[in-house]
Order: structure tokens, then C-alpha cells, then sequence
């Protein structure tokens, strides 16, 4: 085909995504050019027909420069209109094909209101979280329900107890599904219920968030139950359900409740030197698909991000997106007493405190323990 | 709590996970005791009450051996339970959070009965698949309408010249969604119309695979709508959509069509230290999620999957896994015709030759163009 122009206007609107690519710098331009290409077009680029094809919806390079020997960034663009206003098809033109492609992590994107526009984002955001939670500028705190394998009385008793002590949030473990020792609607009902009863003793409002990562096909229920069963929120692993899967919920106006997302199966992408970086993906792409608030491992605990990887995630979540909120990270994961002055220092009050199993090693009186960490939060 | 007994009696029948762990032996078998419990209860084991948790839902190991120097073989067990009889639970149990974690692999697992009944997988498989086309033994040859920003009127005719060569199945490209320039409803209908009127010249029964990956509250839509407008099968990228939503359409009785998996958004699970096997991923759990034939990237084309590596995803497609059928994978990303006599003594008649790009190189006539490389096939 020699030329091929679009059957109606199409204006050259773009958005930006942040390429970092490792290698000698005509290894990394040879890969920012296959970018471009494998990317949108897909197709021998000897043979992208001229015109519309070529000019807008062919990958750009906008800028190539090297970060350190051995490391190039290339900032490219490509047409809005090839997201197809979907986050689905968003994420698959950021890092689609080229996921399978070694030395290519994408870095960050930029995406114009012609594109955010399409795309909610959280519903409450931080200053909608803090809002429910009765808590404006105090750092807040987090913790799980669990072992797996314990009743939904046992886990409502521990809930009752966390709540008590003055928690803000108290989500399900993201292992909690619909096991039958505790399956989910008897494990939604009573620790909402439990929640609510120390609520009315305590005068705060404690959310619950109980974890609805589930089939395609029961999901959506499980969100209506766990808000008619009267959840304060709705814990979701988007890398198990799929990041529009959190989106779709997030958007559902009935449904309406924050929610937190949850790391599962996700770690992949960061922990190589193909990937998302932690600013893109847990900051950047949890917003943008509807969470409020944002899980991930604290440097120094069970996991192995770094201190300044952490603190990309905060930025992420902080940076300008037009009218997409900025969210709370939660980072967890180990997390201990000893830990909670250097977390302080380092997230002040831009981060939800997550502490697990940390919170049963504390002593056997939970609500005396939740109580013992906030005053080091204080 | 001391001591913690389920309310009802338990068996314990159990699932393994295979897992490579990077590091010395000392090293390598503190990381094998990390997964028993960050895959299961996710809490201080110390803690873990006795009885049911303890025996039963707490992760097992069940070998640990050296492979190589510095690599060494888990065999981890994990309570059928755990896995909610949901795939999005059974993935989380696998490799949920570990994920975040380096130097750990997936490389297979192996599910009884007793788990595997709750999965249907592929409706079709190799043996449903073969026999749709009306080919029982020859090699099978794919393609793919391309590239984005073409109209649905040029992908149609491309997809009728395909037909009339003796195309076996075309399937969109993977970026191809609902973008205003071929929007889904006209492409599906125009290139399934195209597809049916060389069928009738031909006798044959070539598929049309349209892309239906897209956001959660449509994508099952766009299935029933690619069913009623004559679409012979669906594609979708599961990393995109989450895995189970491809296992929610594979189990829809009305849509009833087979299903290719695309390897978008996937790549970084398979691209480190930290992942899962292309044996499991794209042989087993692509398998266990409904695809009949799954796409991925050849060795020697543009991507970096070695000869190894895809022999290992064939395997992964055939291995006996109870009453989940086997699958055709689908080598793709760069095939040319050079490559075809060195592919087929690899793979033989055991997977679908897809051939994208290079079908456009070979010349301007697009039929004779498949006729050669059917040819070459043959």
C-alpha cells in the first residue's frame, strides 16, 4: 500500500511514556526505534503506508538521551487514540509486546487530558479517605485479618479487637477468598458487624475492607455484598483480576466504596531489569485503575524494595494527573515497632502504616497492641 | 492460640508447586521456608496455631534438592483449600506474593483431581481444534490483520485474501480493540463476512479470531457480539484482562468458541531470576485458563526466548493434566520464511504456525502469498 490517509480528521494528540533501556547507545536507539513499532504499528516498518499510518500512529521518539554508562532513557509518544479510551488497551500500548523484551523498563508516562478524561481514577483519593476516616492530617494506620484457616467468628473477634484499639483501616489477608472455613459472605457479615460495634464505643469510623479478588464472574457480586453487608471498603489484587477489573469497580457508582490494592502476583514486573518501575506501577497505574490506596513492601521488611523505590511510589501517587486524585501507599511487609521511627522520617503522613503480623507479635491484648502502635505514630 | 481445630473434618489432600530458588543451599532453603508461609497464612510461623493451621493449611515442603551449583529444586505443598476452588486464589497461592520476592521461579505445578474438577479448561483443545478446521494431522498456519490505523473495510479484504489462500486462522493484531478508525462491531462484522465468503469458495473453514481484549463491563459483550456476527473464535491477552476472565468466556456455554491467548503485557514473568517458567505460564496456567492455542514469541525472531524454552512451553501444552485438554501453542513474533524448515523439525505438527508481518513481506499478492508458505508447510 502506498499511501493510506484516515477517512476522517484526526488531530495529532499524543501522550508520552518514559523508557528506560540498558545497553551501548546504538543498541538502545536500535531498541527505542523497535519500541516505536512493536508498540503500535506491529508491522515491517519498511512497509507502514504513508500518511495518517506513518505520521501519527506509528511510535515517536521525542526525546533519547543517556542517563548513566549503560542506561538510555527515550521519552516516546503515541496518537491517544490508540489506547482506545481503555485502560486495557492503554497499558498494552505502555509496555504490551516489549514486556517480553529484555532491558526495556518503562519509567513513567504523561498522558494528556484527552486521554485522563476517560479514566476516573480513585473515587475518594486522600483527601476522601482521610475524610471517611475522621482523620485529616494524622498518619493513619492498617492491619490483616489472619491466619487463613480460621473461622469468620475468630477473624470478626480480631476485628472487633483491632477496631477497639482505635484502628483506621483492617483489611482481609489478600489470601481470604471464599475458603469454606471462612467463607466470604459469614466472614463480610461478621466483621463488618464487629467493626460497627466497637465503632459505636469507640464514636470513630474503622473501615473494614474485605478482600473480593475473585472470578470474573462473582466479583462484581461480591463488591454489591460486601456493601450491602455494610464493608468500608474493598481489598483487590488487580495483577490476579486484571488492573480494569479494580477499575470497573472503582467506577461503580452503586458500589461506591474506597479500595485498596494489593501486590499479588504483580512483583515481576519490578524485580528485573525488563518492567514497570515502582513509580509507574504503584503509584502511576493503581491510580489511574481506581485504588485509593495502594499496598506494597516496605523497604527493609520480608521484601526487597529499596528505600528510594519506595519513596518513587509516594511520588507517583502525588504527581499531577489532571483530575485523577492522588492516593495513599500502604507500605507493609514485615513491619515492626522498631521500624516505625525510620518509616515516620522517611513518609511522614503521605502513607497508610500497614502492619500484619506484626501487630499478634506485639502481646497477646490486640486492642492494646493497636493502641501501643499508634501512640508511636502519634 | 495454642491450639486451633476446624469446625469440620479436613482431609488432607494437597497440590505442589514446583519452585528454582536462586542462592547457596543454606540460603536457597530459608527461601523455601519463606514460601510455605508467605504462600499460605502470611504470618509469624512462631505464632501459627497447632492443629488444622499448622498441619494443614501452612505450605509443605516436600523435596528440596540441587540442580546446579547455585539453583536448587522446592517441591512445595499447599492444601487444596487454599485455593477457594477459583483460579485467581489458586495463582495467588502459587506465586501471589513471592512475586515481589527475587531468586524464586515457578517451574510446574501438578493439581490432583480434586482440584483440578473445578477447572474446565480448553473447551476445544488440539484434537477440537484440528478437527473445526478439518485438518487432523497437517501443520496449522495463523496470521494476523494488521497494521492498527487501517480501516475495517481493508482489514476485511486482507482477511478475505488470507481466507481464500488457505489461511487456517486470523485472528486480529493484539492492539487492535475498539479504536474509532476500525471499531470493533464493524471490524468483527466485515472481516467475519469476508472470512465466510472465501470459506464458500474454498470449502474450508478458516477462523477469524477477533481481539475482544477490553474493559471488564465489556468484554463479555464484545464476545456474544463476535459470536453472533460469525466470528470463528476469540483473542485475548489474559495479562491484560486478568487470566480468569478468559477462563469466564472459555466457560460460557452460549459463546461456545475457541480461544487464542496473546502474550501482551506477560513478557516480565518470564524475563528474570524472579517469575514463572514459560513451561508453566504459557504451557500450564494458559491451559488451565481455557486457551486452546496460545500465542508466543519463536526463538530466533524478535523476541529472546530460546529453542529450549519454547520446546518446554509444547511440553507444558501436552503434559497430562487429567481432564484438561491438551493445547496448541502458537510460535509467532517475527517468522519468515527462512525459518520455516528449522521450525518445523523443532515443533513438527504440535503447534500453529503464525506468521504476521512476514506474510505482507513475502510479496503484494496476499493469497499467494499464503499459498507459499502452506506450501512450505506441507
Amino acid at each position: 500500500m502506498e499511501r493510506y490517509d484516515a477517512p476522517f480528521e484526526i488531530k495529532d494528540e499524543r501522550f508520552q511514556v518514559t523508557y528506560l533501556i540498558a545497553g551501548d547507545e546504538a543498541t538502545a536507539r536500535a531498541t527505542a526505534e523497535d519500541i516505536c513499532v512493536e508498540q503500535s504499528v506491529e508491522f515491517p516498518v519498511e512497509l507502514v503506508p504513508a500518511g495518517f499510518i506513518r505520521d501519527m500512529i506509528l511510535g515517536r521518539i521525542e526525546s533519547f538521551e543517556l542517563v548513566e554508562p549503560g542506561t538510555h532513557k527515550a521519552v516516546i509518544s503515541y496518537h491517544v487514540d490508540t489506547a482506545s479510551e481503555e485502560l486495557t488497551q492503554l497499558l498494552n500500548v505502555i509496555f504490551g509486546n516489549i514486556s517480553i523484551k529484555p532491558n526495556i523498563k518503562v519509567e513513567k508516562f504523561d498522558l494528556p487530558e484527552s486521554l485522563l478524561k476517560h479514566f476516573r481514577g480513585p473515587r475518594f483519593g486522600t483527601e476522601g479517605l482521610r475524610k471517611m476516616l475522621g482523620a485529616e492530617s494524622r498518619p493513619l494506620l492498617a492491619t490483616a485479618l489472619k491466619p487463613m484457616g480460621l473461622s469468620a467468628e475468630i477473624l470478626a473477634d480480631y476485628a472487633y479487637r483491632f477496631a477497639l484499639g482505635g484502628m483506621d483501616i483492617i483489611k482481609d489477608d489478600h489470601g481470604l477468598s471464599n475458603q469454606r472455613f471462612a467463607n466470604f459472605e459469614d466472614r463480610v457479615r461478621l466483621c463488618s458487624e464487629a467493626v460497627a460495634k466497637a465503632n459505636k464505643i469507640t464514636g470513630k469510623n474503622c473501615l473494614y475492607f474485605p478482600n473480593i479478588t475473585g472470578p470474573f464472574d462473582q466479583i462484581m457480586e461480591r463488591a454489591h455484598t460486601a456493601k450491602r453487608l455494610g464493608a468500608g471498603g474493598l481489598l483487590i489484587s488487580p495483577a490476579l483480576t486484571g488492573f480494569d477489573t479494580m477499575r470497573a469497580i472503582a467506577d461503580h457508582d452503586e458500589i461506591g466504596l474506597p479500595i485498596m490494592s494489593h501486590p499479588a502476583f504483580i512483583g515481576s514486573y519490578v524485580n528485573g531489569m525488563n518492567g514497570i518501575s515502582h513509580y509507574a506501577l504503584f503509584g502511576q497505574m493503581m491510580r489511574l485503575s481506581g485504588a485509593d490506596t495502594c499496598v506494597y513492601p516496605n523497604y527493609g521488611g520480608r521484601f526487597a524494595f529499596s528505600k528510594e523505590e519506595c519513596k518513587s511510589i509516594v511520588a507517583g501517587a502525588q504527581v499531577e494527573m489532571g483530575s485523577v486524585k492522588t492516593i495513599l501507599p500502604a507500605p507493609g511487609g514485615g513491619m515492626t515497632m522498631e521500624r516505625i521511627p525510620d518509616m515516620l522520617e522517611t513518609y511522614q503522613q503521605d502513607v497508610i502504616y500497614l502492619i500484619g503480623g506484626g501487630i499478634f507479635k506485639q502481646g497477646p491484648d490486640l486492642t492494646e497492641n493497636v493502641r501501643f502502635f499508634k501512640n508511636l505514630l502519634a
